[in-house]
Parts: structure tokens; C-alpha cells; sequence
């Protein structure tokens, strides 16, 4: 299971399904997803300790399309003292004015840490876009920057992983309606939401061109099926485990050897004793 | 005058003099830098009032270079309230753990005020380097990644103005030995000062190379000789009116736009009252 794209390979979000299930049952998929976590619950706390890399997870998605359910099942199995969620709103007076870069920066993961973006600075280039908020030259300039940025964050060992959760049009009007009629649910409805629905196709093509422009080797889109969340729950755990696992061998190895330097100074100590 | 260095053309800061006078005497040259110091400060303040531009200054030197004494000159003509002067230390553990431009970029400018960095990101490619603190394809991967960022400030309306003050060999030994009578400088002296001279012509290297790689047509370094405190103030005041002047008209046209636009509305509001 790999919803990985092609590096340098266009891609159109139009043509990529939203309701995978992988061929399991949603029993099955919670069963993998449940220990799939246990492993990242793991890898975490070896990154931790080793201290030697941190983990930029990028989550973007339209409307309903389950950032925020993400979050809380990967908050599940992460250990919530290193990790760091940043929510990104519209731009204050102070955000906007600096580059569009500036208030996502601070919040880059210190080393042995994790972040993670619920929305990022990838809306300058959709919803700024889609909106027509600033001028074509202003927003295809800043695909260069975003991956002259990664590219910053990679060569200071931070792992980055971007995932766009991708819901069907029906789908989110189903989840829109459930808003409606759930109290519990009504605050996180604007009318806007159904406005930004209108302008869906407008999105889909500048989703399509973020995904196809900012996806280097080392800082590549994830589409994750999201119509069923017990899926998407499956897919991002999974996604996040096989970006770790292969870091695994060398913080295994950063422990050992900072181990045998501990035991050493341990030894030298007990010696001067002597 | 203009110690602008030339885009693409390598230089060696052992070539450029540090001992320059202009052909003016002491006095002759103050009465300049105060005279430019009026046309700076209704820049500065023209800049804050249009608010659509913003002033990065970045100041680096050898030690005793006279990075506060040029900063304390400027304070004298800028209006402090919308001037933001950040020194850079030795990284904190924190910093470390993140790439080299993490600390400075929430340091850059907001629209209409200045930021002047006393040392900067450039020390990553010099100081580190002098003492082989990262391996060498890590500090030569950041030339670029210094472009990449100051691109950035500059595609967000960030004038950059770079200045390295340069200063002799001889001059530094003066200013040390000075420092060491005046018991109310001597503790801007550390041992480490006389250490770090001993790497004169590795400093020199580095510095060459930072300035050789780094200086785009909208981020130029200009090398301001130093030796004489009272130039190097003229150069400099110079140097940052001569980068603001450009832009007077734009200033002068938003502020007469938001004056008409201010006007109007004063009319409507009048006109629905009758």
C-alpha cells in the first residue's frame, strides 16, 4: 500500500480514487491500523532518543476532508510531549506582512521532534489561488520557494511527509449535512463552506498543480483515500510507519553507541574512585 | 561612492582597501553623515507611513569591526519605533537543533519597519567553516540556501542591504589592545579574540567566498572600508540612502492615493449627513 506520487509525474487529484478500502473490512483495517500504531509509537520514541532527526507531517485536505480526525487517531499512539500541532487560519495583519513562509518557519520540529501541520503554507498556492488573492506571478513563484524551503528542512534531517486527504464531492456533501444536524459538530459549519464547494473543480486544479510542483524525493505527496476514515486512519498510519521504518537500523545505532559512551564515562568515573 | 560589490564577479577582501577616506577630512565627512542622516530618517519614515516595502540591514565584521559602533550611529537618525535590532550569539541548543535560518527568519522585517542584524546566518558559512564546524558539502549547500531565503525576503517587498565593514589587520591589533585598557570595554574581550586573528587569512577566505556567492542584484554586499570610524559611518548612511532614494516616489504616490482615499471617504460620509 503506497499512495505516494510520482516524483516529477503531473498528477490530477480528479482521476486518483477517494474510496479505497485496501480490500479489508473496516474491523480488519482498525485491527492493522491499531498495530500499525504501536510500531510508530515506537519509532517515535527511537527518534526521540536519538535526536539526530525530526518529522514534518503536512496534512491539507478541503473542507470535511478529515484533517482534524486524522489528528486525533494519530494522537492515539503518539507520545503527545514531542510532538507539536500548528494550525494554520487565515493570516493576521503581522503574518501578512511578511512572506508567506514566515509563520509557518518557528514551528519547524526541533531535532528528536515531531510537527505536524493541519493546514499549511500550501493554501498560498490553493486557496490564495482559487480565491485570485494575490497575482499568477506572486503564487507560481512560490512553488519554487516551498521546495527551496523542504529542501532547507531535509538537509537539517527533517523528515518530511505530506499528506492531502482526498474525500469525493458526494462524500462531502454528506459530511456538510451531518454539520447541519449535529450540535456538537454546527460550530465547525460556515457558509462559506458551501461557497468554497462551488469552486470545487477550481480546487481540484490547483491541488493537481501543488502535488505535481512541490513533490522532490525527499518531500513527496501522499493522496490518501479519506471517504472511509477507518481507511484514511489505515492509510497515514501506514504512510508515516514506512517513512520512519527505514531510519530505524541508524537511531538503533545512535542509542547503542551513546550508550557505550554513558557506560564508559561510567567506568572512567569508578575508576578515579579506585 | 559606492562600495557595492559587482553580481557574479568573485571577490578577495584582502584586494579592497579598509582605509579609504573619500578624499574628506574628519569633519568635512560628519557633517555629510548627519546631513544624510535627515534624508535617512524621513526615508525611514516615509517607508513605515506607505508600508508597503520593508528594510533588511545585515551588518557583518571581524571583531572589533565596528558592528555597534556603526548600529549606535544609525540609532541617532532612525525613529527606534519601528527599528528592530537582533544580535546573533552562539546557538542555543534549541537553535542547533533546527536549520540555520530558523533563528533569523522571525526576525525579518514586517512591512514599513527595519530589522538590522548585528552578525547573521552568513557567520553559518564563515565562522563555521574557519573552525570546521560541519563538514564542508554542508556549508557549501548553504550559498545557496541563503540565495533561496533572501530571494524570498525580496519577493515580499524586503529591501536587503548586506554590509561587511572591513577593517585591517593592523587596525584589529589597535582596537584589541585598546580594548584591553579601557576598562569599560574590556569586557567586549575574550581571549578567543586574539585566537580568532591568528585565522586572519582563513577568515579572509570565507568572507571572500560569502560575498562572492551571495550577492544577487537584489541582495548585494557592500564592503565598507572601516578603518576610520567616521567613514564608515558616511559609507554606510550613504550606502542605505542610496538603497532607500529609489523608491521615494512609490512611497510619496501610496501616500497621496491613501490621502485622496482618506479624503473621499470623508466626502461620502459628509454627503449621506446632508
Amino acid at each position: 500500500m503506497s499512495f505516494a506520487i510520482k516524483v516529477k509525474k503531473p498528477v490530477n487529484l480528479g482521476d486518483i480514487p477517494t474510496n479505497s478500502n485496501g480490500g479489508l473490512t473496516e474491523d480488519v483495517a482498525r485491527l492493522r491500523t491499531s498495530k500499525l500504531g504501536e510500531e510508530l509509537a515506537e519509532l517515535q520514541s527511537l527518534m526521540y532518543a536519538a535526536g539526530t532527526h525530526s518529522l514534518l507531517v503536512i496534512l491539507q485536505a478541503r473542507d470535511t476532508g478529515g484533517k482534524d480526525g486524522t489528528i486525533r487517531n494519530l494522537s492515539r499512539n503518539m507520545n503527545v510531549q514531542s510532538v507539536h500541532v500548528k494550525s494554520f487560519k487565515v493570516p493576521t495583519t503581522e503574518e501578512a506582512g511578511h512572506d508567506f513562509l514566515w509563520r509557518a518557519h518557528p514551528h519547524a520540529p526541533v531535532l528528536g521532534s515531531v510537527s505536524i501541520f493541519n493546514r499549511s503554507y500550501y493554501e498560498d498556492v490553493i486557496v490564495v489561488r482559487v480565491h485570485d488573492l494575490v497575482p499568477k506571478h506572486i503564487w507560481k513563484a512560490r512553488f519554487e520557494q516551498i521546495n527551496a524551503f523542504e529542501s532547507l528542512l531535509d538537509a537539517s534531517n527533517t523528515i518530511i511527509l505530506k499528506l492531502c486527504l482526498h474525500i469525493s464531492k458526494d462524500e462531502q456533501a454528506e459530511r456538510l449535512k451531518a454539520r447541519e444536524l449535529d450540535d456538537t459538530k454546527a460550530w465547525k459549519l460556515s457558509v462559506g463552506d458551501w461557497e468554497e464547494r462551488a469552486l470545487w473543480d477550481e480546487y481540484t486544479k490547483a491541488y493537481s498543480d501543488a502535488l505535481s510542483e512541490c513533490s522532490p524525493k525527499h518531500a513527496r505527496w501522499h493522496v490518501v483515500p479519506a471517504d472511509h476514515k477507518w481507511f484514511r486512519d489505515l492509510a497515514v498510519t501506514d504512510a508515516i510507519v514506512k517513512t520512519l521504518r527505514p531510519y530505524r537500523d541508524d537511531w538503533e545505532a545512535v542509542l547503542k553507541a551513546m550508550g557505550e559512551k554513558a557506560r564508559g564515562e561510567l567506568d572512567a568515573f569508578h575508576a578515579t574512585e579506585g
